[in-house]
């Protein structure tokens, strides 16, 4: 199979794609067609059945992954593919990791890594909390492997929620040990592995990773400080004040109103939240946007949104 | 017993009042004394206990009602109790009702009115949920009927919670009734009918009517939706779509993220409700504070924060 | 005729149409063409005269309802109508109501509603006041009438601005009778029924529905305060405090600064008013924007910058 | 007469004053005296007649000019007057101008100067409609004479409003000559000499200079295009995009909504006297500011809110 | 020759074109071509080279002039020249005037101008500062000269800069003069000429006229201030207050922390100038629109960003 | 000696303090007199010398240590000292640790760790950049090891601003080996180490600790980027691109241009030392706040300017 990006004008082509996409239109002449988007994780590319009911063209659905042979041609600048045959995969036929982008790290040790923060939580509420969300309820621990941890913009792939909710929790672990005057690590750690665990919700997984109807209406930080509730509750003389604590750091984890954070940061430990929280998602999309820039090239990137400034790498 | 607005200076008192303060202090001479503040339904006053060992001083602490005796004179400009003699009063000897601001309305009527909208709410879960918290959880209904709305500003007094609960709801009921075409009259009068009821653990309760540390940390929007999320849990079968809806419009109800909303308003249901709070607090706010001025007195009452504007009455 | 949104590609034409633009161009052939612009209640549709001095082709100017006939053709994803011949249309030969989107409520039977608000106003200056705009100053009535209330944005048809005026003067009516104590009905009826006048001079009436020159340069509340100040100068001892009051409550209707008011709401009237109309303009938004969404379609419509927000239906 | 500001502890004083404030009050014991603000250009300051109802002791009113005897004292740090003897001054006793500040400039001089300006209006519809105003309204030009152009900051003193309007219109003069190519020399020196004029009404005179009812509601811009509209009306052929664009450089003169403007600037003149007007108030008000700090004075004066900065004078 | 914006499609022209862009893509099949952006003053264009290797077509690099032969087509909407021939053009071949913008007035003599200001500064260490930049660093003056006051905006052509720096120079002149008591000629004169020097460095001579790396790290604001700083090192006795005030009115010549400026002024004579650029940018830009509309022409012009209003000519 | 804290109405007290405020008075009565105002680290006291002349009442100036003998009494509900002699101290008399903040850690081993760093930087040209300031200025190297960091919120002791820019770098060592694909250790140890370095010229030395004229009128930004400059034109070769990177981190490390950058961060060493500038001044600013508070008192400590909300503890 030839990946997305490689496809040239003129081609024949045979291969299984991911149908992000099916919907039926008619033609100005009345003639019904059928608009599919092909994809796999290096883009994705526009297709047209002309001939539905034609032999060779199976019922398939979106997000069925389907073995097609059509021909590339040029249209208005872009490519498309007029597909010839289709039919719907086997499981065994194709490997996922060919259609969804995937971080970089091993999910399995990363996650291995977690564990052991959650471990280092001497609190015994606080450890019997991360303990029923992120070991036992294993259906969560599955889904928040498989999770990205944003739509669009940084640590959008597979393993992202993870590979970021372990770089907050590094980072708060550090500050932890610089400021232990004012910081409690315990309640610091759990809320660091916590913090965007709503996330499960608020998105679907790959390969759709949009936002669900729940997540629109509620958003991240509410349903996730709701996940403490309920977790807390199914424990046994959990102190009221430290489920607030706790709640608090997640609902201030934004940091300003205007982020979404219905509080601002009023704990040591939801002001440095927040910063770890910020600095990963920044650092993240640098290393994305450079990603395609060699190392000593200083030209300027244009103007990014997040920073609100052009940017550019810095010389070595 | 005399009312704390009309002591005068030079006079010798004895009645019972509220102790709503109490602490140990030094004077310059080393000499320790107590520092109260003595309050009914009329306001506060400062008094002095120089002489905490002497006879006919008993033990009392912050909320009691104590029957005192004592002396008021001027001190730099304020009326001051020097106390002789006190007592923590019996809980026959006094009503509450005069140490506490109190709804202008009957608190009983009132809530006999918000069942009936309870009872018009046809959609079975909604029903299910409200009967759940405003009927069965009588604990809340007590807590529920002696709250204020508010720390400070409008509807500051025993039962303004309900009054301003009640208010709200009827006018989310003209809108129901006013645009049936966009609005769920269902999902609007139940979401009128929790949007604040979170302040029940977001504020104590009187004589303290402050903020609980888990009011300061999480808000009554927060808890409000946590509370539809707990009993939505116990009701078989509630949609999560209605669910989410329901929490959406109670997160959302301040209508901007800057007034501690994390969402803005997503659907109609969200939007009205938002308006009917927010205009109840203005009218009565305006009715409290025009309260001293009578109908006809035009003159500008000075700057006001909620209404960022000088405000005055109108004529008639 | 057939209506612009049932045109098909292929089709030959005849029919009366609404010439909403007209300007002469050049190819770069440099022969000489006419960019025209038909319009309907159903839409609007770019036409071209490729040949403009043959025969068959008469004189006529933008605005005028134009009789012709032509060929239907698809020009870069969009139709495109080339016209053969053309004649402007006799007025007995069209129905304008079928060239301009129109209320779906009988505007005489709503003026009937303003002008019964108008008598329950028992202030003599303010009915006065009233009368000599909305009775007997036949010319503004007739053009009141036929106004939209906006360019675009909501209630942007014939009859829009009736239709606005009368529901946000049934919104004051009811804040009237709820909060008596802190508004002046006849004021607050009054400053609702005038509060958008003056966009019968901001905005041209259809088929244009633009901005006037004036409408620019002053916005119609300023407009509106001058409409009031010059009646006002006609009723011989109308008070000046309740002019300026009156005055006030338009100047003060859009709430905030950047909404363009030189005043925030310093009247409890002005408050109502500025609620009453933001709350009509919001529901008409969503009645029209749901009005293409089957009733329990939850999906989402998209940012819509009004709300601010995505929005979507509740269910049901 | 001694004015306010050298009055010394321990003195007899007598002469005669403007009485600023008078309220009755009562002693804690029960006995009623006055509360008077004696004030002349210098200061303010406060007095009390203990024996309201003794010999000596004349009926006399809030505004009055009064004749008084009485005794220096000093009070928490604060000289008082106690009166002794009191009796309304007649007209011929004093002379207002040692009453309130007055521009330091000649005030029929300056006037002469502002009709220098009006005759150098070609357009004759302006021409007019500046003579109506500030020629034929002989009321309008003794107030106009007499007006502060604030009530605080800066042009505070009777004649300050021409002061004001003079430089503005200088200023305009300087830019119309600059940018002939934008800018309408007539219509910009029109708005200037116009665009606080509005404030003749939103203020009253001195000595009160308080902002009126109708201008709490209304304010200077508001009513400014107002007079505009009403003067305009009565000249004969006044075109209608003039008057609309001399009505918009007045209400976009502040610049930003915030400011009170309904508009922003849109033509360049507008543009300009926004310029004009700004930078006239804040040179006044430092020229106010640094009236007290010697030239070669460096020192911070201070955060100053209308600079939002602390400011200093600059070297020589 | 013929100017870019005169081209028309069928055409084969002949003549020099600056090269404002150059670089190599590959077509589909695999074929290397050149995409090339002409310009000269009126416009630019895009070309293309599909045959680089052919006869006829030298080597030339960007920003060189060069002498093409090519077809003029139309692709998409948009003309473009398919080259044939192409050679390097000698510096007697051409005169650069064609290919700039430049200034409508006399350089040279906006420089006297300049200089006459700069003589007019009396403080003698001002003055040396003066000399030491604009007389004696023929360099500089060289580049100053040649430079545009912006990339896009207003005064974007060769001589901008200049031009610019003198119409605020005057406008400060003016307001010394009517303003003695509040601001320092000298130091405010200094200034103006100093105000936007950095951008000599920020931004990059013509043709490029382009942000430089280090115009984007740092900004011609605080490059301004760097400039004074060594200049100022290499005057013995310079006054450390001057030089700070000095180089105060430069950051904070745009007025608000969100234009740029990391002080508000707090100068009288930082205020002025901040003005007096503000104005003339403004000026210049309304001339920029303004000329291409007759002047009577009164329609609307469209939505402006820098003057965040729809804006229109006045009339005459 | 006493400390001031420690002084008690009724004492007589003999010690040295330092006079921080002297200033000539003059009662009611036309006798002259002094106000002075007695400091040491644990606080100030307002004294009075009111027989300046006397015997015994020597000469001395502000900032002077001077051994005093006087009483204290109370005025007003504040203790205030009435001097009966005085007389400057010597050097050996006194510790000046006495009179100042300073800080807990020793200043000495905190500027060898800082050397410690500078030695890691492995760019030659940052090295020496480093070495000419950090090492060679003598002068400077006292001077910034006596400053605060601030005049009065974090960091507001001797050594504070030594204490501060250790942290800082110690953060950005962290964060550099945490995202080295995206980080350049050298520029941003260099910008780390460098970025406060203006302070050294903005406030002045302990014990007057307050703004100099300079640091009002450009601020530490602007200056320490300019000591950039000056340091870099001493270092042959030093590239042009290296020092703008620079002095961009130090121009842009306070984030948004509202906290007086006038640059946003455009590269990811300026984004990491903003983050890391904000995370030690907030944790710091809690760990001063919380000095006072034990460790397991949750008392909410009241609204925080710096923090925008009210701020606790968290349990352990």
């Amino acid at each position: 199979m030839k990946f997305i990006k490689d496809l040239r004008e003129g081609e024949r082509i045979q291969g299984i794609y991911l149908c992000k996409h099916k919907q039926s239109a008619v033609t100005k002449n009345g003639k019904s067609y059928e608009n599919v988007i092909l994809s796999d994780k290096s883009g994705n590319i526009d297709a047209k059945i002309w001939e539905p009911n034609s032999q060779g063209i199976e019922e398939f659905d979106k997000l069925d992954y389907i073995d097609i042979t059509g021909d590339v041609s040029a249209y208005q600048g872009s490519l498309q593919v007029s597909i010839k045959r289709v039919r719907v995969a086997g499981i065994e036929e194709y490997d996922p990791v060919n259609y969804l982008p995937v971080s970089s790290k091993n999910i399995d040790e990363m996650y291995q890594e977690l564990l052991q923060f959650i471990s280092s939580v001497k609190n015994p509420y606080l450890n019997t909390l991360l303990s029923l969300i992120f070991i036992q309820n294993t259906e969560f621990v599955r889904s928040f492997k498989a999770h990205s941890a944003a739509k669009s913009v940084h640590h959008g792939f597979v393993g992202g929620l993870l590979e970021h909710t372990l770089a907050v929790t590094k980072h708060c672990h550090y500050f932890a040990m610089t400021y232990p005057e004012v910081l409690n690590r315990d309640l610091l750690i759990t809320a660091a592995i916590c913090h965007d665990m709503g996330k499960v919700n608020e998105l679907s997984e790959f390969p759709m990773n949009d936002y669900t109807d729940e997540g629109q209406l509620l958003g991240h930080i509410v349903m996730g400080s709701e996940m403490v509730a309920k977790a807390a509750d199914r424990i046994k003389g959990f102190p009221k004040s430290l489920e607030s604590e706790l709640k608090h750091c997640i609902l201030a984890h934004h940091g300003e109103y205007e982020y979404g954070s219905p509080k601002k940061p009023a704990l040591a430990e939801a002001v440095v939240l927040n910063f770890a929280d910020n600095i990963d998602a920044k650092m993240e999309t640098l290393k994305e946007v450079f990603s395609t820039v060699s190392t000593n090239d200083l030209s300027w990137q244009g103007y990014n949104r997040f920073f609100e400034s052009n940017i550019r790498r810095s010389g070595n």
